[in-house]
């Protein structure tokens, strides 16, 4: 209850607002996942000396200001002797954008708070520079929280090189994605399929395989509830040797044509989509290229939709992922599990994490 | 914060402490579960005129004392004045024991909540009694928590005549439930397989076909984590006409012997163990014998113990169980999802909620 105890007094502020500003931060980077590859998804929150928030701000796509230009713009003059709280440490390298770090400097910001390293080493030791210059730093803020969020691919990539791979599958209690006879619509409710369009902004590209664009004519699009589209679509990417019919509505839904990769390779896919800076690869289906994927070790994160529902027969949510005895099965961690709706939603990761998605705190 | 205007002082109990009472008696005939068939398993609390618990009982076996005289017994004295609240409406008529409703007038007691109304025409009316020799009678308490608990499958039979069926099924998220070559121990962490234990003991029988029990060999008992056997066993049944073997575990795991009723068909066999007396029945393998009772409409809740991991080929959860198209998808209400140590536990029901079931309040 002291009020001129250590730790007490205007310049230091609690740690759950702290908390609370990376919070804040994440949000702002969510609303921006899915527009800057190949850049990361940041976000970044100003305080000012008394720790209110006077700056958010989110990476903007390639060529535009970062998270920490767009929060320090917003805060102006109130940014002197403040703290930013930043989801990923501030660039100190020049691309088509200046240096973040210079921008911190410049407007005086006396305390940085970022939750994760930079992997990259052309972007990293902005934090070392910011020390240098006398600037109070923190590392590791909410770091877990962070890694798990819009960041996740990008770090996947820094990683690997490769695109992170989240399967997306709609199955019933008994593992199906169809009835006996083919049909499909709808296994789950409202809810659960709006969510996925929310799911396709957030994704540089969505991958289906032939089988299904023939059987099931998905345009693959990220669409409000109305059924308009949304302002930030992925690249469609259609996965096979099969023709696609001119008159699919992959060729007609009014965004940017799908590309056609006539392999079924998922080490092929993922290079070529690569070279194409996509970083959040979302795979729809179906159950044979999901299979092959998981055969090569090349998902990352599943999510499931559960409807409380039975079938029976039907094609199943998954065909031959290279696993012949029990022992050989092939687990994941659960991230999440809640409902949407009347159905449940799962989200499971790979356990890759490593000393870039899980910083030293 | 007035303690004199009106509803104030000693005589009147507030509804938050009788909802703590109702679900102490909840929890006392959740104890009781699997060891009170053909009777209902009931719990009771009884309140002294202060609201202070001085009894809690539960039914007893067959031929025991109901759970209202158990919590009176051990009320004595301090239940003159004061409050029962039972699960059931007391019973009113003479079985193997006294009604239950002269128990508690003889004791004096002077406000009864029930949660549910007693189906049973035989055994209704005690609540009417109860008014007309001047009780306070409230009817409703928790009626929906109540009537998901230990008197689920006793209510479901009243109401149908026949067993209230479970279904129990570990299933990958592709809804495997073994490998390509038949190995599935385990697909689920000891967490999710110890509750398999508590929810057999809860049962009065458990049900396998012949193929689970040639391929996997179970005990189908219940069994404390240590391995040993749990005081209650359900009787344990064998659906198909192959043979068992002499050596098989099912005649080897120390209770009484194994049923083995030599039909497939689910009519046959709920209508054999309704009259062995069995309410709640456990289903528990295999994918062919459940499409049996699922086509039949003999499923009644499903418990999904989910592993996050996938296999991409082997048997699945659920075979034949008669639908052809998506219109015709058997459908269920999710009760409760939730997470048991890695594993993820789903419990469903077909939404049979009827007046017994879901009482007014």
């Amino acid at each position: 209850m002291s009020t001129d105890g250590p730790g007490a007094g205007a310049a230091v502020i609690e740690s759950a607002v702290i908390e609370a500003a990376m919070r804040r931060a994440l949000a702002a980077s969510d609303g921006a996942h899915g527009t800057t590859s190949p850049n990361p998804a940041v976000g970044c929150v100003v305080l000012d000396r008394a720790g209110e928030v006077v700056g958010t701000g989110a990476t903007a796509p390639p060529g535009g200001p970062h998270a920490e230009r767009a929060a320090l713009a917003e805060a102006g003059a109130r940014a002197a002797g403040g703290t930013a709280v930043v989801t990923l440490e501030p660039c100190n390298h020049t691309g088509r954008t200046a240096p973040c770090v210079d921008g911190l400097l410049e407007a005086g910001v006396a305390r940085v708070y970022a939750a994760l390293a930079d992997p990259n080493p052309a972007a990293a030791g902005g934090l070392d520079r910011l020390r240098g210059a006398g600037v109070d730093v923190t590392l590791g803020t909410l770091a877990e929280e962070v890694a798990r969020g819009p960041l996740r691919g990008w770090l996947h990539r820094q990683r690997t090189g490769r695109p992170h791979v989240t399967w997306k599958v709609a199955t019933t209690l008994d593992g199906r994605v169809a009835a006996a006879d083919g049909s499909s619509r709808w296994i789950t409710g409202p809810q659960a399929r709006g969510e996925v369009h929310d799911l396709r902004r957030r994704m540089d590209a969505i991958v289906a395989g032939t089988g299904t664009v023939l059987a099931d004519d998905p345009a693959l699009t990220a669409r409000h509830p109305d059924g308009t589209l949304r302002d930030h679509q992925p690249l469609r990417v259609v996965v096979g040797n099969r023709d696609v019919p001119a008159g699919a509505r992959l060729h007609t839904a009014g965004v940017a044509p799908a590309l056609h990769l006539r392999t079924r390779d998922p080490a092929e896919v993922l290079a070529d989509l690569a070279r194409r800076d996509v970083v959040d690869l979302l795979l729809e289906g179906g159950p044979t290229l999901a299979g092959a994927f998981v055969a090569a070790g090349a998902v990352d994160r599943v999510l499931v939709h559960l409807a409380p529902a039975l079938l029976g027969a039907g094609p199943h949510a998954l065909r031959d992922a290279g696993v012949g005895t029990i022992a050989d099965i092939v687990r994941l961690q659960v991230d999440e599990v809640r409902r949407a709706g009347t159905d449940i939603l799962i989200d499971a990761v790979v356990d890759d994490a490593g000393p870039v998605a899980r910083p030293a705190r």
